[in-house]
């Protein structure tokens, strides 16, 4: 391990830079699919699921018969927690409703901002060696409490076919409306486009490797919102003397397991405490299940030293982590000053994964710095604000000289008459 | 003048369609441009500046001095139109403020969420024909409010090297930091990457023709988030016999004026209420001092007819308008249903320059579709949303096993360690 120690600004750029994700070269592939599903529909789909992904299903809805037996396969233990954890996330995702906003901000203009839902979203679970159902709540909890109509859900199926019963259990829990046998860049071009199996949907959310998120990049030029730019996660753990080491090496390799790409960074204010946690690092690793991904990952991994708080702070909004554990006395300073975070974690009894399932907080966060710019998903990302106005004639005759001087002196002869020739009908 | 009448579903894709926007052919110069800019800073900007606009400005920051200068030009009348404008657009986005929301998801778990500036924002506002003052009050009057600690606007400098004086009028009274003599491609660029005149920021916004966009996009794909898909504005006035055809005409015009790929649609549940819309248009063109460009843009005009309001409704949603203009008797009906709209104008008295200039609401809204999947910029849109977490060694009992339950089904044996771990000692 190696520490680096009292970090001054301008070492900053070189040690917030991310494991890259090139995605340039990815380009013509996903210009291929995307043009083939939008000629081709279901077709295409199934062509480049059993070229990419050796399996090519007949039917890419999942039937209702297909669903429940999936359901049924769940242990009754697996149930019970996904249910406390969906509760949390109601929870904490219901206090995000908003009222309307509604303000005269002239005598007699009266302006108002109301929330609506996005009628169809498509949520995208990645496949491969663990299946996310933890993501499907985070998707589709407040996909429902928003109002969407359809929630469409893509992922692909195992070489068997099937999907992981935790998946559909959470999907039916949560409401999804459907569940599509697809994944990959062809997955991204269906809901991005339509096909017959797949609707078109207005906004794609959801995690994945890099040939996802080059999709979903492509989706966003086809006119497809998108959630957040993805990239591979990462942690930020500040802690000092009073952090229990044990603890913090757990969290650092909890991060680390997600993938080789993920980073983990550890500040301390303390030589000793960074030693320890190196220490306790190297003990609990060889029991874990992924220790050779965690151990590969580790070699991104970041170790600070600064006896600075100030300076600390300033390098944490630097970095803009997508996870902040503060485990340290001087919580609040932290608290204060943070800027940019996704999702922060405070105190010794808080470990990153109670936010990863159970806590209530969404766990699809900004990564590779664009927390600068970025905050956590929430209710907000599934709706969007559409702003209305009614004035009354008093209303106009009190902002409608202004309107025109304005307009005028922006060469809008049009937007002026729109008011001048109402303001001489109400004095008539 | 051309009138469908009686739209079933089937028509609505292609009654839907935008003129369109071609920025594929653009790339290649947007990729030059931006390497150029990465590698070579202030010198290629000048450079570009010279090529595609005709003047490079040998500063590129506006000093102290000239500055100054140009707020003195403004006339008083102008000054007092723009600060009334900026007042009620400061009371409109202040009652955007969101308080944190907190909540207790289970006993010992709290959770809670805070708005947080973004940083350093980037405002572009075009050159050209007009000076877009106003743009500068709808982007600097929220970023104030958010508490952007720096708000850099880059716009072209006329053939003379100078701003348009009430461009510098806006940009001092609402707390821009700094202008930048800089437009297009190369100003985008500056501001992704920074360079000695223009700072790197996190966000940019603001309007622009198709060199604009494309090299927003670009932004984007190199890490820098962006407001909006930009695209050409337009208008749907939906109106009854209850509409005053003189208003309404003027309301299309105004929407018309803007370029010639605008696109101005009209529906009404009468015949005749339609012609008089079209004769009252005819009549007031002439008058008009961009009436070329408002009769080119007529081109793309649709008038439809449709004597049921469920059908009249569901077009509207179809097609998403960023202005959506109600005069009819059915507003209740309408102001209820409606699920995709940028902004909504209501009565005969709300014409929708009130909103482009005085009113108080964001003229920045999702164009070409847009309005399924976003909403007009607001307050939230300058911040980022951080999730905060605190479990106290009860809570974490009363949720630790699930999240283990969890975690080893997701097969992510270290995310249950960070638990197992803590709750082993939480006993002892």
């Amino acid at each position: 391990m190696r520490i680096y120690k009292n970090i001054p600004p301008q070492s900053w750029p070189a040690l917030c830079e991310r494991p890259k994700l090139d995605t340039a070269n990815l380009q013509f592939v996903v210009d291929e699919v995307f043009d083939r599903v939008q000629s081709q529909g279901d077709k295409a789909i199934k062509y480049y699921s059993a070229k990419f992904d050796g399996f090519a299903p007949e039917q890419l809805r999942v039937s209702q018969t297909e669903w429940e037996e999936g359901v049924n396969q769940v242990p009754e233990d697996l149930k019970r927690a996904i249910r406390q954890a969906k509760t949390n996330i109601v929870t904490f995702h219901k206090a995000q409703i908003k009222e309307r906003i509604s303000v005269e901000t002239s005598p007699g203009v009266q302006c108002w901002q109301e929330s609506r839902a996005i009628q169809k979203v498509g949520l995208y679970i990645p496949g491969g060696t663990a299946p996310l159902f933890s993501t499907v709540l985070m998707l589709a909890v407040p996909a429902k409490i928003a109002g969407c109509e359809e929630i469409i859900l893509c992922t692909p199926p195992g070489k068997d076919g099937s999907i992981a019963a935790p998946i559909l259990y959470a999907a039916q829990l949560t409401g999804v409306t459907q569940v599509i046998k697809a994944g990959g860049i062809q997955a991204i071009a269906g809901l991005t486009y339509g096909t017959e199996s797949i609707k078109k949907v207005h906004k794609i959310f959801g995690p994945g490797n890099q040939y996802v998120t080059a999709a979903k990049q492509k989706a966003f030029s086809e006119g497809t919102a998108i959630d957040l730019p993805a990239g591979p996660s990462e942690v930020l753990v500040i802690a000092d003397e009073t952090a229990s080491p044990a603890f913090v090496a757990a969290d650092l390799l909890s991060q680390a397991e997600h993938g080789i790409d993920s980073q983990v960074v550890c500040l301390s204010n303390s030589m000793l405490q960074l030693e320890n946690i190196n220490d306790e690092i190297e003990k609990q690793l060889p029991a874990l299940p992924r220790s050779e991904i965690a151990r590969e990952s580790l070699k991104n991994a970041r170790f600070l030293f600064s006896d600075s708080r100030k300076q600390s702070i300033g390098f944490i909004n630097a970095y803009a982590p997508e996870h902040l554990i503060i485990a340290s006395k001087d919580e609040a300073y932290y608290l204060k000053n943070i800027k940019n975070a996704g999702s922060v974690f405070i105190g010794n009894y808080t470990p990153e994964s109670a936010g990863d399932y159970l806590s209530g907080t969404n766990h699809t966060l900004p990564t590779n710095g664009f927390a600068r710019s970025y905050g956590s998903l929430g209710l907000d990302d599934f709706t969007k604000k559409i702003s209305f106005q009614h004035i009354t004639p008093k209303g106009l005759q009190n902002i409608g000289n202004s309107i025109e001087i304005m307009a005028r002196a922006e060469g809008l002869g049009a937007h002026a008459n729109a008011v001048e020739i109402r303001l001489k009908d109400i004095k008539s």
